[in-house]
């Protein structure tokens, strides 16, 4: 599965930036997630001897969604509905379920509108313009400055721009840093926060064969929802929104994706990929089986435990199997002997133009760099629970809002405020039992980090053991009701201070470290940019210009054919169908993850076997890309991406269409789904009108 | 579940030897682990009022056996019947298996000799004498040698008293080291070889509850087996056997318990506990986490995958369970201020009196120590895969060959050839999908712990990644068959150097790194005996005599007293009983662990209700004691210890009977299942007989 969300889970309020990172500026075959104002339109004319008018593009990228908590999606009628992927869906369903009504079980199916269920704390973007405003960041950045204060200076740049473009439009308005640092535009994005739950599969559907399955292929996933916005509490009325081709997929065609990939790394230094390789993934991975065993046991306690911890637990287990097969392709010696080859050939090229060697010195600076990574791999005092982090999101929004708006810390800014607080205030359930758990492992894992006579730490666990502690802080917060919440924020720095909420208390006992890891971070990205702007002016004089942006959770356009591939000496066929999901699950008979759900055992004999539920095809694709349309030339629906084949888990530092495929769900498998197995006709032919 | 194969898993060669340890000598409460020769009369005598008489003793000892592969056992009767834990069985279930035969799942019931089945390759010992011999020891070693020659010369004189010894009376004979250094005792066994299985219950039944109930109480597992050894090719004629109670238990009942228990870290200085708590712990975790992923992963696959994974699975899961526990134990700031409350008042005494002085830098060299621990910690060269295992020892027992007997690596001397030929040429099945991908773990582990850049790692891997690797290592050798390992054992030295065989070759390139690294742990080793030699002295000086050794996984005595204990504000009562287990399932309807088998749901109007299931008492166990018999006054059997509670997991590092507690099943409760639930009752006539 690849959304965002999940691996993101673990990239919170570390070192490693995403914006650090720069365009692979030679693409090959089918590579790329262009910006949708630099299209590579050259190239699609050349290689597949396509056009698209700007109307096509205007119409794709208005009619394209991002959901705010890690994923993509389309509008795909005029009265409202996004199609997503259930798995980007997931964490509202499991926020929407309560013991009695378990829609990650049992799935969900409104049949009018007053049954629409409103997600308690979704933000779905629809970008609505790019403006360049390079020249007026780089403008207010003191040339001879301190990495620090360069750090400060373009942080208080970006909040002026930020908050003058929301003032004048209204529109949600982020400066994205792309190519690394080399250019920054502001995304101006109309924002929905009502969004309601139309239609869920259950999830022994949308994730059949489970773990086991997930990342391979053939697969016979319906990973689908259907949710819709309103407006005014009112179905929104949609200029943009997709059509739905009825026809079936042929192979060698041509398709189009349109998503949110949230983070590459394509064009790191070899220095940077083997802090990846020997440093960073492995403590990752250390963390991801940590949490994923901690899960497990929670939800061995018992039926109502395995619910609370499931979404959770899913998240953590894709992007174990992510990382894992990142790693591996990591320690797959030819892999960085394929990166080191070019970068040679780069550095020998610089040395041979004088004016250019002041850039050499930019790969030296990368390969520090990663000393100090390594230093402030595992540094932090942010406990991940989700009680702790409210917390200390509230300690920190109401000290920066006595600041200057330009001073503040990202994210807390005016510009940022609304998505914040709609966060923040969430109504979704907060369930004690689990808070415990977590922030007990939580609590054990900073002592085996700073040691248990860290000063900090023992003024955070007084005297007690992590499990002790833990149920401290969670008996001893109000946090869990959101009206708590809102009087501290409303109550302001005054009330934050005087308050004897447990975990309040324990947010300012971490605030002074918080911040000062924080800065050191923030430091350490600064001059990471600066020196991936020095690397992409040397590769783009070398290699010549025309490219990508390491990919940055933004709208991009991808490309690429319907296409099988050779694994193990046999062809993969490009398509599935549903009679191959009737044959998977008997294959697997006795395993849990391969049980189809009882509305498709029932309803097989109204389904067509023959129609194709899942495709593979060429598109440069990555988690965040997770419930992004698939369109045919004519910009009509054909697929919704949910997954990448095992081989295409490298794809975050280098592209190949070898063997690498993104995995979507078919359009007309998910019509036949709706028609003859959920009983949702109306639905059906109310999509694409 | 207490087996110490499962607890000991990891700690094969590292740098933890469990006989680095000393002494508590002030036992509290039921405390203590007594060498049978030098049982604490006067104690049993003061405070439970009890004379153990020799013969009561000697009887004891000679009807306890250990299982060599970590466990304990004892003689039920006078044709060889022997009791221990299913979990401690299970392994021998596990070899026994086939995808048609799955022992594990449905049990077992040989209802004539000639159906028992053959263990591949268990090996009992009963232990016949013990003959104190640190004299002969010291007297070997140079006061002024090093300690790398004095490493040498302990373990060279040891290997002669061994040779000796076995020469001398054809049993097996080994010098165990105790109080950290401050004894060396010869103890000698009756070795049995010929194990046969003849009963042994679900593991549904056994280990009723699963990973969730694990370490908890109260508990309704049936965790027993047994087996019986024969001697040429006949059941054994047993003068020492346990007869059998055939009474409930009583609260406040004095039990005594004679097993083997693996290892205790009682007397650690709170350096070494430190070392334990932020290092040694946290790192071994991450692995078991690790480890208990990859089975996890690999038993997704399919119903055999699982069934081929299952038992190491189950054995990562109990020392992932365990270790956590222990970790949460000295996590507790109030673990180590007990602990060094007691070392600052022994360090007081020691400055007050001068012909102690000298001592007193010997807790200044165990905290030197545990930086080098730390240093070495995680640095192996030893792939944890059962073909990789066999060739390194294949490798090292040729080349080993070629030395005098004394100067060769400890468990390569003739006095332990039998029982390495026994594990080495065992025909347990060998699954060549399970060693790929354990073996492409592994390998992926030491480019993490050595950097991919190292030399031995790129030597090692060919230019290959992980997997692909891996693939060519376990196509290439010939190792899963049983007369490969022979002909190359036969063929010695000479046969290896010649060998193309994969997973030789990869022994062989490892092997002098494998040596560097022994040899530096040994060194090591040496320098703490003698450290926690001089700690004992004064130890011994200050606070008086009269204690026990920490645990060698040899024979050892305890007491304890039948009792509940409280816990969150309510009294554990000390016995289950076959209703609550009725009820347990009943309980937790829906979980697959808490399902009992077919056999206990259709025989349960047969099954007397009331009869006691499981029992606690205060007797101080540890990993290694699963399987022990527990015995009353008259030495009479009433019990099978199986686990401790969750409260008992601190019990590595300290004693207390506040409400740790040791779980058994009890014996008139394996009577009643064997009559009622396994129509086992001439099984059930014979023992004690």
């Amino acid at each position: 599965m690849r959304a965002f969300r999940f691996l993101s889970l673990i990239m919170f309020h570390t070192v490693f930036a995403f914006s650090s990172s720069l365009s692979p500026l030679v693409a090959s075959g089918d590579e790329g997630m262009y910006l949708f104002n630099d299209l590579p339109t050259q190239q699609l004319k050349a290689d597949h001897d396509f056009e698209p008018s700007e109307d096509w593009a205007d119409h794709l990228r208005l009619s394209s969604v991002r959901f705010n908590s890690g994923g993509s999606g389309s509008f795909i009628s005029s009265d409202g509905l996004v199609l997503t992927n259930h798995h980007v869906a997931s964490d509202t369903l499991h926020k929407l379920s309560t013991p009695e009504r378990n829609l990650i079980d049992d799935g969900f199916l409104a049949t009018s509108t007053d049954q629409e269920l409103k997600a308690p704390d979704l933000e779905l973007n629809q970008l609505v313009s790019i403006e360049d405003v390079t020249k007026q960041v780089n403008d207010a950045v003191d040339s001879d400055a301190s990495a620090e204060d360069a750090a400060e200076q373009r942080r208080a740049v970006i909040a002026r721009i930020e908050k003058a473009s929301k003032d004048e439009t209204g529109l949600r308005s982020d400066v994205v840093t792309l190519f690394g640092g080399g250019k920054y535009h502001l995304y101006r994005y109309k924002k929905y926060t009502d969004v309601r739950l139309v239609w869920a599969p259950e999830t022994a559907a949308a994730f059949f064969g489970g773990d086991a399955d997930n990342f391979e292929y053939p697969r016979y996933n319906l990973d689908a929802t259907i949710m819709r916005v309103y407006e005014d509490g009112k179905p929104a009325k949609l200029d943009h929104f997709l059509k739905w081709s009825r026809d079936e997929l042929t192979e060698g065609e041509l398709v189009f994706v349109s998503g949110n990939p949230g983070r590459t790394q394509r064009i790191f230094t070899v220095a940077a990929l083997k802090f990846l390789r020997d440093d960073r993934m492995p403590y990752v991975l250390d963390y991801l089986r940590r949490k994923e065993i901690l899960m497990q046991q929670f939800g061995l306690e018992g039926g109502e435990q395995e619910r609370r911890a499931r979404d959770e637990l899913f998240g953590i287990q894709n992007s174990r199997k992510a990382y894992t097969g990142m790693l591996a392709g990591l320690q797959n010696p030819k892999t960085i002997a394929t990166k080191r080859g070019r970068e040679d050939r780069l550095l020998q090229a610089i040395s041979e133009d004088e004016s250019m060697q002041a850039l050499a010195s930019a790969w030296e600076d990368i390969e520090r760099i990663q000393a100090e990574n390594r230093e402030m791999l595992g540094k932090t005092v942010s406990l991940r629970s989700t009680l702790f982090e409210i917390a200390m999101q509230i300690v920190l929004l109401t000290a920066e809002d006595a600041k200057p708006d330009e001073e503040r810390l990202k994210g807390y800014t005016d510009s940022a405020r609304e998505s914040l607080l709609q966060r923040l205030l969430s109504p979704a359930p907060v369930y004690a039992d689990l808070e415990q758990v977590k922030l007990a492992d939580e609590l054990s894992r900073q002592i085996e980090s700073r040691g248990a006579e860290d000063a900090l730490i023992v003024e955070i666990l007084r005297g007690r053991g992590p499990r002790e502690r833990a149920a401290e802080l969670v008996t001893g917060t109000q946090l869990a009701d959101v009206a708590a919440r809102q009087a501290l924020i409303d109550g302001g720095l005054a009330a934050v201070l005087a308050s004897d909420d447990a975990m309040i208390e324990l947010a300012r006992t971490v605030e002074s470290e918080y911040r000062r890891l924080r800065k050191r971070n923030e430091e350490i990205e600064e001059r990471e940019r600066q020196a991936y702007a020095k690397i992409t002016q040397a590769t783009t004089a070398i290699e010549g210009t025309g490219g990508y942006p390491d990919a940055t959770f933004t709208l991009r356009l991808a490309f690429g054919t319907v296409k099988g591939y050779q694994e193990g000496g046999q062809y993969v066929e490009p398509f599935t169908n549903f009679a191959g999901a009737y044959q998977h699950g008997m294959d697997h008979a006795g395993q849990k993850d391969f049980d189809l759900p009882k509305s498709w055992m029932e309803n097989k004999a109204a389904v067509d076997l023959d129609t194709q539920l899942n495709f593979v095809c060429t598109a440069d694709i990555i988690g965040g890309n997770s419930g992004s349309p698939v369109v045919n030339r004519d910009g009509e629906l054909v697929g919704l991406i949910f997954d990448g084949n095992i081989q295409s888990l490298t794809s975050d530092y280098v592209y190949s269409d070898e063997q690498g495929r993104a995995v979507s769900v078919s359009g007309v498998g998910i019509l036949e789904a709706l028609r003859s197995i959920y009983g949702a006709g109306d639905l059906a032919d109310s999509i694409g009108k």
